[in-house]
């Protein structure tokens, strides 16, 4: 039978909870004012007009459901304890006690072997024991509020000394604590999902904020190794589940310089760098959060990407009343962006108004079709936007040669890549005079987004068989013909590599052949260049026929009479 | 100024109509009883309770909105007509009115040069007429009723003189025409939408229908090439563009014997066969529609297919009142598959209750993921379902050799797509002996789904080449040490192709590195193949490391006498 499930808020994550509720004829009931956004697109009369922080609506809520949720922290965990019996709690009361305070919550995951800041709890609020904690973690240093933290507010960044005063003034009168300043390279979310039958963790997202409210999510993370993505998902992973209760959880970490990894912070619930999952990936976090905690199947396939990128953009109110409603007309003129309104009646600056997503078959491409939404959420925030030129695309394919004299072998294969439309980049990395370079470069093809490499080399001819080693990606190797042999040499250096780690060898200098076989690889993800292959076979075809006929029409003799002069 | 959409009924179309309007803040008022599907998801006082039959309820709605829209277009034209002036009509009243006339409808097309089929209006329902009919279609010929015609009600099939009685007593009292009958070999359906701008098409899918009803739809369409896929397109806007109005059509088609298209019926809404583009394609057609029709930007990019594959799976009343439910157990127990479910209160046997629906990296994977919930259907329909075995994927790679006498040198390779677990056929096409059934096969190998191609030679060895020159696929060749000159011959005949139509070479005799390049082509499209690479070339590695300790610790005495003897 199925549950019905209760939500404590119906804002804008109560109401992408409502979206696969509504689709799947699972039974919800919201608690919040009447006309919330949760509420507006769900039609029924089960649902609660109340306060989420008031005792007796979460109790009336609890009558009509059989399990409650949260679309926010910051409820009275007291209740739920109380209602604990009458109705399953996911997440547990406890850990939502232990989440909302900051302090507790950090000590809880360092209690449980998991990695995150060094922080320590500032039990009197006083100038001596401030400078105590700069003196321990130098400076500069994070002054936290414990609870009723979210978005920035409730932090001070004490970069010195003289920067105490200040820090007490705003948060002096709240509970506090301090946190080792964590020198990161880029901040990582990961959205994992406590089942039944396990826990399970959606790909690594890198998040980008701005005055500490997030802006943008890149999945997957960009320029992070396979390796440390991997390594963020197990780190989500062992954090979530430490923690009581089926249901989705948010966890923010930091990537270190030393490419360590913390955990920053952790939401129960449905959070802002797992939206783009609506879209992105076959069961979105709202729809994972719901089988979770209705104790439907739920498998790890589910939780995949469907296309290699998607990139997720938040639309805050701005300067205008209207400035939100500005960024959709934007996003309404660009292709294939999603847009997500929250419903919500009135916005203010900084308010979460809605979001946007775009999936695509790059990174790249992604980045393109976001751009010039970027560009408006700016404009509305009352920044000045420089017009820029068109965002460079992601180049798919890398074209390697070991020397610079192999550039006019290559130029066929330029021309072909322009033609197919195709974005490249070309790099001399010789495998004997830069070896190192050679194995960096190849070493983050992958993760920088490439498809294929094209390598070109004569003689000994090692570098494609070197970056076959180096990458898993198709590596296409052009054998030039150098001052001896004809380029047999480089052919049979290039073709004859040991079972393991193949190369793609096309004719000697024939990187026209080159170039067409790395349209031909790609044209496996992107029907678009399959389509381009197929004209380009009946324009060659079509030649061919008008040759012949002209062949028949003329006679040998003509033909051969009007034909250049061969060099 | 975003136009209030008003819509004529609020059954599933109205429903996933609304769906887009929430998310995208389009205001949307819904004519039809109170708790119709379409409102259960739209909670606000804009609605109209009535009938989408009734003239004064149209006129009523009319003056909620800038727009009117249909999800039927079973309504009243004459009322239509009348409001014409104060909204806008999508479609507009005189498509209505042609559509809802099947023979209007045949005899529109025609006059405007879309093939569709041969038809004679029946002006007398006479045994007599019907004969004449049969004399001059031959048998088996389709009687259809004019109006009302829907889900095969209002079809009579006369497969010989001696039905003339009963379909005459079945349809006698209703507008009949008769039509030629179509002997297709597939059903064929493409979503089109009128734009401000232009007719766009989504790609077309395969229809499977079960007793007249909509059952399956695959798309792309399976065992279809592109050129017809094109073709149908090409000939559903053009079908499209001949009405007034702008929105989304449903366009179905028949495909001959002889590959030629008829289109056999429009629908000038959202329609069955396109509910796969909801996780299909960037823009489904619901949000197509409501873009279209409030003059927002479309691009033919928003129509595009997100992955290679989407299979939609309708959801029928079947032989209890739950029996829906049941299907949407099963469809939470399986993987990736997305439940819709229309909120109607009562199931009928035969009555839409809602649509299932799978995307894929590959229509193999697809039809795997989508066939327990078909089986499911199948019972609850009341039909014996056997309990078959798993479905065979559809193989990604196939691999082709001039002669058996390559097996033996193929084996390596089929361990390693095993061991990848890349699904792959073998097959026999010599390029001098068998030349028209390679032709035939490698021509085929692309819209049979086939991502990549393996082929074996030795001697002349033209079959790599051969291939390369017959499909756009990567086709990997592998040179065959035949019985003399060590396999340098097959290696210079299959890599040395002409400009144009590259062969992915290996080193002689490697079918390893042919396979490992498959998977490393393959890994372009799908994750999962890149991170088994990953974890392959971790073991070659630890395995290199290891024997590498080993020697160090034995000393190369010990270490060369116990290894195995050279053979």
């Amino acid at each position: 039978m199925t549950k019905t499930v209760g939500v404590l808020g119906g804002g804008q994550l109560g109401r992408m909870m409502v979206e696969p509720a509504n689709r799947m004829r699972i039974p919800i009931n919201i608690l919040d004012s009447a006309g919330a956004p949760a509420k507006q697109i769900s039609a029924h009369d089960g649902h609660v007009d109340g306060s989420f922080k008031d005792a007796e609506s979460i109790r009336k809520l609890a009558k009509t459901c059989d399990v409650v949720t949260v679309e926010i922290e910051h409820v009275d965990t007291k209740v739920l304890e109380e209602i604990e019996g009458t109705v399953e709690l996911c997440p547990h009361w406890s850990t939502v006690r232990i989440i909302q305070d900051k302090y507790a919550q950090k000590d809880h995951l360092r209690s449980h072997g998991v990695a995150t800041a060094e922080s320590k709890s500032i039990d009197q609020a006083t100038e001596e024991n401030l400078k105590a904690v700069g003196a321990s973690f130098g400076y500069p240093f994070m002054l936290k509020s414990k609870t009723e933290a979210y978005d920035g507010r409730g932090n001070f960044p004490i970069k010195s000394e003289a920067d105490i005063p200040e820090a007490l003034k705003q948060l002096g009168n709240r509970p506090l604590y301090a946190e080792r300043w964590a020198e990161f390279t880029i901040e990582l979310a990961a959205m994992v999902v406590n089942t039944k039958d396990g826990t399970y963790a959606y790909p690594t997202t890198e998040t980008i904020h701005e005055n500490s409210i997030c802006k943008l999510t890149y999945t997957p993370a960009r320029g992070v190794s396979r390796e440390v993505a991997k390594r963020a998902e197990e780190l989500a992973k062992k954090a979530v589940a430490t923690f009581k209760g089926k249901g989705i959880f948010g966890v923010e970490m930091f990537l270190l310089k030393d490419n360590t990894l913390l955990v920053n912070e952790i939401a129960p619930r449905p959070h802002n760098s797992g939206h783009y999952t609506i879209e992105g990936c076959h069961v979105s976090q709202f729809e994972a959060h719901l089988r979770a905690i209705t104790d439907e199947a739920l498998s790890e396939d589910d939780l995949q990407l469907r296309e290699p990128a998607a990139v997720m953009l938040n639309v805050l109110g701005g300067k205008t009343p209207d400035s939100h409603l500005k960024v959709y007309e934007a996003a309404k003129k660009s292709p294939r962006i999603r847009i997500h309104d929250y419903g919500k009646a009135e916005a203010r600056p900084g308010r979460k108004m809605g979001h946007l997503t775009v999936t695509a078959r790059s990174m790249g491409e992604a980045e393109a079709l976001i751009q010039p939404l970027i560009d408006e959420v700016d404009r509305q925030a009352g920044k000045t936007v420089e017009s820029h030129a068109p965002p460079k695309r992601q180049p798919t394919v890398a074209v390697i040669m070991g020397s610079d004299s192999d550039m006019p072998v290559l130029k066929a294969g330029f021309d072909i890549l322009t033609k197919f439309d195709i974005p490249f980049e070309t790099r001399i990395t010789s495998a004997h005079r830069t070896p190192e370079w050679m194995v960096e470069y190849v070493k983050s093809a992958e993760g920088r987004g490439f498809k294929a490499i094209i390598a070109a080399a004569g003689g000994a001819a090692h570098l494609p068989g070197m970056a076959a080693a180096l990458t898993v990606l198709p590596v296409i190797g052009i054998p030039v013909k150098a001052s001896v042999l004809d380029g047999v040499d480089s052919l049979y250096s290039i073709v004859q590599m040991p079972r393991g780690e193949p190369v793609a060898t096309v004719g000697i200098n024939n990187s026209t052949n080159a170039a067409l076989l790395a349209a031909r690889v790609l044209s496996v993800a992107d029907p678009s260049i399959g389509q381009k292959l197929h004209d380009y076979f009946e324009t060659n075809e079509r030649e061919v026929l008008e040759k012949d006929a002209k062949l028949l029409e003329m006679g040998p003799q003509a033909y051969l009479a009007q034909m250049p002069a061969k060099k």
